[in-house]
């Protein structure tokens, strides 16, 4: 029995998610995903049209020419959540492969979007949608189960690997969270039974084990995001929110805050309007009839108009843009190009952080010049991250007790530094904690 | 009429606060501060015992020698909350002043404590306690009023100086709090009250107000430390806890956490016996029968044998030592001098910030290294400030609407990132924002 | 006799420098500068066209609005050196103000190419050239002396002010170089007798006074470049170096190093072109036979296409782009859209620091990154500043014993680190030393 | 042929460097250091009288254990230069070895000295010293040659190990530096062609990777010291300079600064005085006869007294304490420990880095805040590294082309960060450059 784990895209970079499995001959393709920091530095990519190889060559998306050289047969694409840097890729790589795609149902709708709209390739593979608990059995050899997990957007699953030489965990993003505000906590039981059961290896992220001690929960900065929203004297200025739009369970807390403000909740974006209705569409959330969803420029102009003629304290926006980016709502906003205008001691709420990529900085930095120089008021980094920090993954390794261990999802000094703490908890470089980089591949054996 | 608003101490570094209002021949001393790392960079100095005239040298205590220059007379000291770098230095400088001490219950016990300690001076000024909501006439044109606050210790007041001119308010420390965990949220009410009415100047804080947003509530930092203490799948380990003594609130929260998690909560160090018990005998907290309070190193290391004998899964104390003071029991605990020992897997939570200075960075570094060496676990900063970070100052500028203001508590790095956040609302610096250095007065008419 | 010290621009930020002073009903300007970051932050901005009001606005130029409501006359507007963030509003201000316009030659030759390209507006104040060492009396009571000082771009003085009532200097910008690679070190005798003459009044700059120690002299960064240039085992590569055009010494080192490698220097770019030519001009600089100068794009991609047919190790190119300006020559080389391919170990040499706005520092991320794709070897900062550091300002300060000071060019941040400075060296906030802001003025006497 | 890399100390860690090559049965040992801070974080060792044992366990000397789990016997321990952290453990661990010890003549002697010095262990070893350029043949299959290169002390050596599988060059610590000041730059021409004849490793330090660009050679440093004592106009002011003891080279250029400004200079403290002497004996400096070298407390005492007595503007201390560290020179100056007086306008040249250690960053802030208390002005950072910077590397990689590369001496960010360097030049993580963790191993063919 040959175990292979072959590392594809991720294990330089944050972004690029790719893993494939090869058990004998049998190959399963763990995540697809776009690194966009690749993208934006470039003047004029329009990356719906762009050939693989272009974007390949680019670092934008995985290299999967090393899977050519492989000696076995990709069976089936797994991704285990729905953000573009595990399924970007999806529209140009998927088929390459006579493989179906499994996700759960959340990640399915969003990656059956990402492949609408893509204008290069046909990707015609079947799309399985598996339920976290769920257990697929892909070819003789291998299933695939799903086990519940949390993370920034909503159906996210650690994908466990079933062979004949142990189960193989795949854990990339993930948080430990305990009060979710939607759906349920990670899956302990079984987390701690495939632990007790022996797990072969474990695949893992790696992006925040930098950080000292445990993330807080999404019930922690629900408790912010009231607290900067209700906690105040100046009941009369106008108030904008930004979020990630994918982040349904953070939009969710916006909105109920907004009920306890007395406003209206209003979200505007096309991507927030194609998230919020795709979360709905599988029962994932239920907004109040009271919120007013619009996503083209026209609609939201219209909705915007009538706010200014309401008064902008009867509202609350929550908008696309927390990264300054160019085309976003708040960056439009803030640029005098809606009909919403900003006045002295109005708020912006962005809850989110900045991802500190030196593009996101300037945009942050130039969209807060703008808004500051209409008298906006700023209230940054009202969040917690989706990611598990230092002592979540210690947790997490002494609950699945891996013989294998190989980080992913981050560049050297993030999986060097996920080194450092798997030797805290007893594991050893080069013996069963590994680094591997974009391309290579190593075998293992129970 | 004649105001003088006198910088004494504060306005150039945090620490050793000291304000003086000249109303006529009146003098009104507000706070009287020690700052405490300008000892700490002396190998052997022994405050207790030092004098005045070095400790002002030394740049440790506020050099009020600025005051025997002024016309006037001192008829108060107040003193506006508990910390040392608002009461350490009463001991050292108020023998010289005949005037009464007047400070909240709370405050006036501990600055009792002060004074019973000090070994070089004798001081024998009156303590008259007034309570929040109530005022004192000083003299027949000064009152003082006590408005209610919230900071990281309990029963801290606004001072409020009332003058024929007008009224003057002293925040210094303070942060907005509406769901402070101990006590009620600042008295909004009566601070929109002053601003009707007409405040002539603002003497304020800026020690965060270069942070972004609004500081959350302590309500938050409750939420914190419970995510850490019960979200977790590990019930079998050592937890330590080490957080501010006279954090009353946070030390409330984490006795709280305790019951929940179904151990013993221990107060253990000397100074969390002497906060504890003054805090429970002013009837500002109940502690429940089941907390265990030990000051002295002996029944200190005495329970604590006893917890390696039950079990340190049963317990959890909560002890000095946040910063790593080197004689502090966190420090003790790390060096191997009491019989609780560390073991692999065993949690250290740090319900505090290190407060930058690089001594404090060096013990901390030396603390963490040898906790770290016995396999301890760290979660740092489940904390949140009690300071008023830039959108609070924002909202206390726009309810008190002073005439003046002079921002003090920082550098001149704070302070004048104060003056450009007055600016933003409006104030024009040396026309009606202030910056004063340490031994400056400046007179000020409605 | 009134002395009035108007702050215009550069009082709260580094650029768009203007300071006017009043002498009874005599005014004269000195320098009229633009913040060119400003304008970056707007997405279509062009600046030739732009009407002053819109500038204003944008902060980009001097609010020069407050000089209408003063009592005096403008009679000259003195320029102290050619960066654009003195010189470069003077296309879009000097034209309200029936005065001439005075600078040393080089300066004055600026100042002329920067009125013939802008096109909204025409101005035809008459421009006076001044050596350094030379007094230009402008009215029966005013004159002005250059003396001679040191910075990064050729011909910079002070500007002394002789009134009745005493001498004004204003120093901004400069450092105190003894070994200036071009030119001499700065008037010390002249600046020592003005100190004993005694000086009313300094306006110094404060953009580096936060760096410890003293500014490096640029025979440093000379010696910076040859050990970078030649202290290698590679001669093979191609090699590329990228400084400020407007640098004249710098440029000089390095085609000086050129020469010692056996390398034909090249200087590439409109902006290059144009300051070497202009330096040549007025005899600032002779450049070998040897060096060719290319600036508009077609002489530039030619040169570079015999670069590559003859090899690139036969030249070094110097040319414009070490912030990644988008349309700079180094970036449309990372871009591939010129001749010249850089390859593996190919090294690009900035003799340049980033001037470190968000959107400098996100240009220079896309440059390096796409640099780096090809495979060049990056050298980054080899460099010294123009300005005085710390200690060189503390010698300043001693050398001209000035009863008044007033920082300038810088934010808060850095014009409050000046006062603490001058503190240190006696001085006292609110007393003699000043802290205006952009609008505000003040008047003086002896 | 069996030829093995033992990690023993320094992979994990700057400091403690200690390397075992096992060529069949035949053990080199290359290097026994000491990592100093892991002393300092504890508040009693001495550790001259302390035991191996507790050493290891403090992680302040490497665990030489493995060693005794291999099949090989200890023929050579090679130091490659003076400094603590290659040296310092030789008194604690060379006796458990029945093997000569190997060094340059310089380096030897400070062996010797530490040895001396040693009260817990006596240690006997023969003590050979090798010349740079020559062979010392270990064992009939092993040979060890010493290649000149460069480091902030003098007499450093590349060792190369030559053995019937190929040679194994050991580069730890060094810098490329063509005009070194004391003594010749590396030996290229033997660099280049080891490369040619093929190196079967590199074992390589990595503690300045990540800095980008090229170390300035010494002589840049040279030229530094003289700008800022000589670049002033400042004559009359009393100047202290203070460096690294053993940095002789940087002593030299700061002795000749002080014979340009007309003062004696004086080398005072115990380290000052041991480090000068001994590079005197083995004839690498010449002092001038007017430098007064004092070491004991007492005689330097009596030096500064005549110091105050003729003026301190006659001399140039040159003293140790450029890390605050409490025993030294500056530190006692600091305190007015000694009879030399700072006041206002004096000056402090550091011409060292601070070694970020968080308790270096302490000791310093205590210095540096007692001697801004006494009016002294502060140069800090007059200096340049002894370490090679990235390209630096590059440069190293490509002129050696060797088969394996084994980075040491550094942290997992460090080590990591010189494997992503090396793969820009072609290596791949695990094929051919090794990430080793202390205590492990792992056998090389070519």
């Amino acid at each position: 029995m040959e175990i292979e784990v072959n590392a594809i895209g991720g294990y330089e970079e944050v972004g690029r998610n790719m893993t494939a499995i090869r058990v004998n001959e049998d190959i399963v393709i763990i995540d697809m995903g776009l690194r966009l920091d690749r993208i934006a530095i470039h003047e004029d990519a329009e990356i719906e049209r762009m050939h693989s190889i272009d974007l390949i060559k680019m670092g934008a998306i995985p290299n999967d020419a090393v899977l050519s050289r492989s000696k076995g047969l990709v069976k089936a694409i797994v991704c285990t959540h729905g953000h573009l840097d595990h399924i970007g890729a999806v529209p140009k790589l998927a088929h390459r492969y006579e493989a179906p795609i499994i996700a759960t149902p959340f990640t399915a709708e969003l990656i059956a979007q990402q492949i609408s709209v893509e204008k290069k390739f046909g990707v015609e593979n079947p799309l399985y949608t598996l339920d976290a608990g769920q257990i697929y059995q892909i070819t003789p050899d291998v299933a695939v189960e799903f086990v519940r997990g949390t993370h920034s957007i909503p159906d996210p699953v650690f994908a466990v690997l079933h062979t004949p030489a142990g189960a193989l965990v795949y854990a990339n993003d993930f948080k430990l969270d305990r009060t979710p505000v939607i759906g349920k906590p990670p899956d302990f039981n079984r987390l701690k039974s495939l632990g007790k059961e022996g797990v072969l290896a474990l695949i893992v992220e790696s992006t925040r084990v930098k950080v000292a001690g445990k993330t807080p929960s999404e019930q922690i900065a629900k408790d912010l995001v009231r607290d900067v929203l209700l906690g105040t004297e100046e009941l009369e200025n106008g108030v904008l929110v930004t979020t990630f739009s994918s982040h349904i369970a953070r939009v969710k807390s916006i909105v109920e805050a907004a009920d306890e403000m007395d406003r209206h909740p209003l979200l505007l974006g096309r991507s927030m309007e194609r998230y919020l209705r795709t979360a709905e569409s599988v029962g994932l959330v239920e907004l109040p009839d009271n919120v007013g969803v619009y996503g083209n420029r026209r609609s939201v102009d219209k909705i915007l108009k009538r706010v200014m003629q309401d008064g902008k304290e009867k509202y609350l926006p929550i908008i696309t843009g927390h990264q300054g980016e160019p085309e976003a709502m708040l960056t439009r906003v803030a640029r005098e190009l809606t009909p919403y205008q900003v006045t002295s001691g109005d708020k912006i709420v962005f809850s989110a952080e900045v991802i500190p990529s030196p593009l996101n900085v300037a945009n942050r930095y130039s969209l807060e010049t703008k808004l500051k120089m209409h008298g906006a008021r700023l209230y940054t980094n009202v969040h917690v991250s989706g990611h598990a920090a230092r002592e979540d993954h210690w947790e997490f390794i002494k609950m699945l007790k891996p013989d294998h261990i190989f980080p992913t999802h981050g560049d050297l000094s993030m999986t060097s530094s996920y080194v450092e703490l798997a030797e805290e908890a007893g594991y050893s470089l080069r013996d069963n904690i590994h680094l591997l980089r974009n391309g290579q591949n190593m075998a293992i054996e129970r």
